[in-house]
């Protein structure tokens, strides 16, 4: 695909397909599929945080991290959901989309009650990949860090 | 309509069309208006979760079951809110739709704070009716429960 | 923009450009960008609760308003999130819009943990302004408040 995608868009059918794009991620991730959801960023992907100074660089990096967080949750019994929302997306003269959007961590012990665990703002740049599209730079800033 | 409407939308259309679907259900559910709300499913509709073995079958359970939960909610004066969100949709070849999406229970006591009461998994089957959708079989598994 | 816009859009391309305007007024709040904030509401704008009897009026008074409550925030150390979701749009026959959603203020301490501070509903009456929209009247009604 031709980096015009965007520009063909209307402004609204962006907006649907980039939330669609965003569901099918958070879903992957919750589901374990680390493999595949890695595979929702480029290859040279960049998984940065305000919670450690070096970011994760590379699907490969973004995969193997993912699986090893999921590991954990899953030993200690923890099901959490990733729910992004209040999604703005400014297209770029270079056929990238600004993607800014607010995420959520739920966390739910098993027999237990669900709370928040996170709260935070997502910045991403995302790329066109066919009919959807391939995060290329990721941050995540947690609210609770200053 | 003919079954052939989910494929008449192009894809970001349909995820837009069946968010504000769900969006509909949902308020008609936290306003008790049961009756409404259970006329969001086919008149065969299956309501099933993974708290109890037997599924709610049928319009009418479905209504009676609801309208039943909403009284204990108001005696206990606690408000309820259902969010659904980070869905995904996908078209099958008998024109029905999969709707997977994570859905959430939020409790607000009256003079209190709100919590989350669930973390939900929610899969639907999904039937057109004219310009909108019904529920012809949903499965709501509760985080909690393993 | 002529009242005709929001008929000259389909039910699902409005659905999603007034998602969009949302997410992009309540990151604006967020922000503490109250000014720009407050210039998502007609100069007239009305934005009322269930909290106080009184409503603010106009575009000044709710801006004031807004930064006050931010710098207190600002002062606490507390960030708010506001997520807006559930959202039903009503095309009225004067080209204003119906607009019905649930909202959470999500609010996290510096390094705290995130809680849900208010649930609430919110009905708008959105007028056209070129591709977006502004709130002419906003009533938003806590779910702690009978």
């Amino acid at each position: 695909m031709t980096a015009t995608s965007s520009t063909d868009l209307s402004s609204e059918l962006l907006h649907a397909q980039i939330q669609s794009f965003y569901a099918q991620q958070m879903q992957l991730l919750d589901a374990s599929r680390t493999t595949e959801w890695a595979e929702t960023f480029t290859e040279d992907g960049v998984f940065a945080t305000n919670v450690r100074p070096e970011a994760a660089t590379g699907r490969q990096v973004i995969a193997t991290a993912a699986a090893a967080a999921r590991a954990d949750l899953a030993a200690a019994g923890l099901m959490h959901r990733h729910w992004l929302g209040m999604l703005t997306v400014y297209p770029q003269q270079d056929g990238t989309v600004l993607a800014q959007s607010y995420a959520l961590v739920i966390e739910t012990p098993r027999g237990g009650s669900p709370s928040l665990k996170h709260s935070t703002r997502c910045d991403d740049v995302l790329v066109p990949d066919g009919n959807s599209w391939l995060v290329k730079r990721r941050l995540v800033s947690r609210d609770d860090i200053g």
